[in-house]
């Protein structure tokens, strides 16, 4: 596929009034600025006002630091609660993966991105088993081994800090829990809030959890799912991103849901990992804007 | 759409062990028995067995009586803890539907049975408000207004009693709880063990008891849903016949939902309402083998 | 579901170009106008801009004929290529359903509304058969029987003008073909484009014309779908507003795919309606966009 | 997942009449034959029964060539026109991969068989082209690049030959055109009958040939589709085996539809492989039936 324009990517929350659209319309207007893609969005609710817009970058007389400086500006005219944030296609995305035993998902994300349709890189896979090194660098990609002893807390905590480490040189864009099986501490969460994405194999809030597939079965449910959301303190309670499910019958054993559902783990991790690394992912309380 | 010919549909359950399709097939051979459809299931997990079989009833020379009468002898043969039914497309299903002031499901049904495409009657509708009257009368149904107070005990028991008399003097093959609002009491719930079904608004065991909507909206899911259910004493608990669900996105209010849900609803009852009519649905503890 | 307040909105194409935004946000903010709802869409591939605003009508200090008459003049500013549009949530949409004999989509359309979930009044229901009389008038609602002679040109063209005539005394928002069975001559085409929506029963361009289930059904596809679309002089090949699907299996006979087809019709066509009512589909050549 | 135990395979097809499931089901029971999964189906459409039997090895008292000399006995008294196979899962499938140069099926597949779901052995990969020979070799498998030139016909019909020798000396149970591009001779479809699967990118019969997602996002669709078959003379025409679609709107450009549609196509060509695989699909005339 060809590689698409360089483009800049402005997405924005404030509290809603009168005039947000028209203001920035019209900066980037006065500017020259191509608007490729836009998106607007206001939570009655909240009384939440979001935006996500996309800029052709040589339609704009100046670079991406010139255009912070100018939105840092402008989203201090909608007062101090208002958050933003301009990042530039420019960069490639930097993507760090942790993984346990289970492939299937790390199987699915290095084979988008040799296909080309994940456009990132992937820094380093780290795993608490050594069982996906082989695949891991057969595309090239660093694989680290960080074993977590079952019964030792102390050793549990260091291994979370050597995994932080090797996560943390990478400054990824990205922490994408592959089916990690570890439960993140307290402040690693914090550490790592809203980028840390995880993959939890069922339609949350529905078998929070160990072995979620056994507890579908066991409740003698006709669909099973998968959810893509951000890693937070509370367990699978983070926002969701993405959500998707399958049909199952009374002949799929737990066994059969665990396989039909790795298809939708892979497919809603995929597209959710795709919307964050696009900034199309806008968090707001513990709901997500996904432009 | 033209009438299918008469049937005879043997469903039947009982511990699985070697031989058992061999015997039933073998008896309806030996009768002339015509097959249209089979089916079986064993499940690995409780070593159960079952079977739904249709039978043309004009290849057998002799009624549905005698049928029964031969099978019992056959069930027999498997054990005291073997279940069966034997059933006669011949006799036209009765439905007895319950209601409160929303019409969604109700006007769903009846069109269903007036397009002649859900083969049943419904022998009455009954409603704690009187709302749907119009509709169902102009149906040519009989419409029982039954109010249920709120603050009321001792008025809210007669007012199942009531309730459950008018719908036992049909003797229904089901009872459908179409939005219905109100908990069934324990000992009706056992009364109508295995023919009340309900439609709760989410999926299942996600969000259940009051305003599921509002739950999911709060919760930031990415899809909601609709669970048709067996009524057990346990609230939104029982055997689950059927679930689907809907795409929602950050811009669904919490009535955009419940709109978009409904869709999800009227097809979910529609579906499990005819499997259970059609004798598909076999209850095994807590789940059910759909045939 | 309470009534959401009044509100105007805007529906604007034109050659894309960059201000475009700005200058409507700011004509709108300029006014004081509250921006509920507000989408954006640039096709690459004919280089076409397509906007769609819904304003709170108390937010602006004018009516809509004022609006109408100063956005005039800024479609104006876009060049004589563009298209727009501007209604009034305040003013209510009127419809008329044409039908044959089967009643499936006119069941669910009149249960839409009258559970007050499809804003709208169904001025009148036509039929070139009279099955539908009694449903139609039980809802309160005018029913017209304008038989169609099977092999008599001359009469069919006097059935259509009548059609016409009784049609376009309601001035309707939508004309409906739910399932109506007849082809439309190429000036009624013309006179209604834009306005008359059709439900195919395929997942169209598969399965044009007559008995889409049945050419299914030898094909041996696993779904089967519907299309809701505008009726254009070609026939089923019109802009599609909404299309879906339903899994089918070789269990299935024709008369099942109908019954599980009729589900996706039902669905298609309100969402389609819905949509078409609400001003959300705009269309550019033979596709949609839908906000 | 814990290897299931080791299982006989018996389809069958015959015209239907009474006593067939007897027959069988008392030659297992004669045996000792413990039937762990048994599907029937009769098509009312061509009068044709069609059964598929899973029994546990251990279950009967003799091998796999005594089970099928057996079973010939009992196929022939239900005359000339039955067909049948009995398989062991004991012995271990085989499967040969084409490709050109998009390798999402290829990643997809690989990557099934290497985390233990896909239970096959993929005994060579033949692209003709060498894109894919890293990632195949990775995975410890033979690939072969045998170019196809473009503007000889000559050279075309060796480069068959030599693929279609690669092919056979490993006798595969599957030949799965993974997105392979090139059209097959006739002689090699006949050769390779009911064994050789094909991923096409559309929902068929919709975009039939060439380019079919340019064709899609021109006809305005709303959904994309992939389609698994088997492969016949008739381009893109022979039995359906599986098919999905996924949604897609105005926002999604053609390499957005390419991108989305890749999902749809290499979860239906592993559903559709997996059931090839395991016996689970019969052809009869241009239909499958999927047990």
């Amino acid at each position: 596929m060809p590689k698409p324009e360089r483009r800049y990517v402005i997405t924005f929350g404030c509290p809603d009034r009168t005039g947000i659209v028209a203001r920035i319309a019209s900066f980037l207007a006065d500017n020259g600025g191509w608007i490729v893609e836009a998106a607007y969005h206001t939570d009655p609710a909240t009384g939440w006002f979001f935006t996500r817009q996309e800029v052709r970058a040589d339609s704009l007389p100046f670079g991406v630091s010139e255009l912070r400086a100018r939105f840092t500006e402008i989203a201090a005219e909608f007062g101090g609660h208002s958050s933003w944030r301009v990042t530039d296609t420019g960069e490639r995305k930097r993507v760090v993966i942790l993984v346990s035993k289970e492939g299937h998902c790390l199987y699915d994300l290095l084979g988008r991105v040799a296909a080309g349709e994940l456009d990132a890189d992937v820094s380093a896979v780290i795993g608490n088993h050594a069982d996906l090194a082989g695949i891991t660098r057969a595309h090239g990609i660093p694989f680290h081994h960080v074993p977590f002893p079952a019964d030792d807390p102390g050793g549990k905590q260091a291994a979370f800090a050597e995994v932080r480490q090797l996560v943390d040189t990478n400054e990824p864009h990205a922490v994408v829990l592959a089916r990690f099986m570890q439960i993140l501490p307290p402040e690693v969460c914090a550490d790592w809030a809203g980028k840390a994405v995880n993959i939890h194999h069922s339609f949350l809030p529905s078998f929070v959890g160990a072995r979620p597939y056994h507890q579908a079965h066991r409740r003698g449910v006709k669909l099973v799912g998968a959810t893509c959301h951000y890693v937070t303190a509370d367990l699978d309670a983070g926002p969701i991103i993405e959500q998707d499910v399958i049909r199952v019958d009374h002949g799929d054993s737990v066994a059969d849901m665990v396989r039909k559902g790795r298809d939708v783990e892979k497919a809603v991790l995929a597209r959710g990992l795709r919307w964050h690394l696009e900034d199309r992912v806008l968090v707001h309380g513990n709901q997500t804007v996904i432009f």
